[in-house]
């Protein structure tokens, strides 16, 4: 997706060889032009799936879900990461590992709102270690729903997720894939 | 806004007299329908105005200020809740007190993404006591930025942070305001 790409290239910011900043756009400031802009992309590469709803995790997958979710005409449902009064206490859990905290912590999808059978798609902002993307399948699997596939805006193709997750058999699309940050220079495959 | 509140009489679930959960549209399972129906009214409430930004905090607020973003042709901005590495160093900060949890936190805003003089809307899902958007008031202000309102779901009407907010002088717009749940029954004001 080269509107995404220049996006990237303009107005993205490297810092070290692995943090790639772009939250001018995608996950602190949202430009609602770029959001929409992946959300057609996705619904063109997923086009041929039946899809009843669109899961992601919070935070910073929410809005590309919600925008994303107005062309395929369906709902969103995000999981959460912290128990509270406001969530129910029946829900499907995920597990997943985190290597900046090196920690595991749970994320959670009220059984309510997730149903055997469906056809779910997961959307995400970035797919590195994969581990975030196992935690939402976890909840998927738990609930006997179908997992059609994974939307990623940006893959970090340096870092092993994308090849975990497809040797899985799970079906990827990511709509940038960085293969290389050295020296401040984004190389995309 | 007729059918919001309709919305809410149908699948707003009750608990006790001051819980009332609507995440089966609002807060984990995202009615994208409904999302747009809520953001024009805001276009419509504020139509008068000049916004040059909506910002909400995370979590419940993106997705709604993403989709009523979509009428406004502005960019939106979430305070973030947690530090990260992902944040820059250089931020406003808001503080917001948790009666739930009984203590401080903060939220931020990264200096990059809220400006000296632009025209700012918050917009957040709920109102009760008001403190999360007197963290978010707090950034504008330190910004110098211009709050020009703020644009709210469902206010309690039953808790004091509509009139705290309206005796500061900030314009509220509330498209629902619940004035009483007792023994379950919602009574809209």
């Amino acid at each position: 997706m080269n509107l995404l790409k220049e996006k990237i290239i303009e107005h993205g910011r490297v810092i070290g060889n692995d943090i790639l900043k772009v939250d001018s756009f995608l996950n602190h400031q949202l430009d609602i032009d770029i959001l929409n802009e992946i959300g057609k992309e996705f619904k063109k590469r997923f086009e041929n799936s039946k899809i009843d709803k669109i899961i992601t995790a919070e935070v910073s997958g929410i809005a590309i879900a919600t925008i994303a979710a107005q062309y395929f005409n369906v709902p969103v449902v995000f999981a959460k990461k912290t128990e509270s009064k406001n969530l129910d206490s029946e829900t499907y859990e995920g597990e997943v590992f985190s290597y900046t905290k090196d920690k595991m912590y749970k994320i959670r999808i009220s059984k309510r709102y997730i149903n055997s059978g469906e056809n779910i798609l997961i959307i995400d902002d970035f797919l590195a270690n994969g581990q975030a993307i196992l935690g939402l399948k976890e909840i998927v699997d738990k609930a006997n729903a179908n997992l059609v596939g994974v939307g990623i805006v940006i893959e970090k193709g340096f870092q092993d997720g994308g090849k975990l997750l497809r040797e899985a058999g799970i079906n990827i699309e990511s709509l940038a894939i960085v293969d290389s940050m050295s020296e401040g220079q984004i190389i995309f495959r």
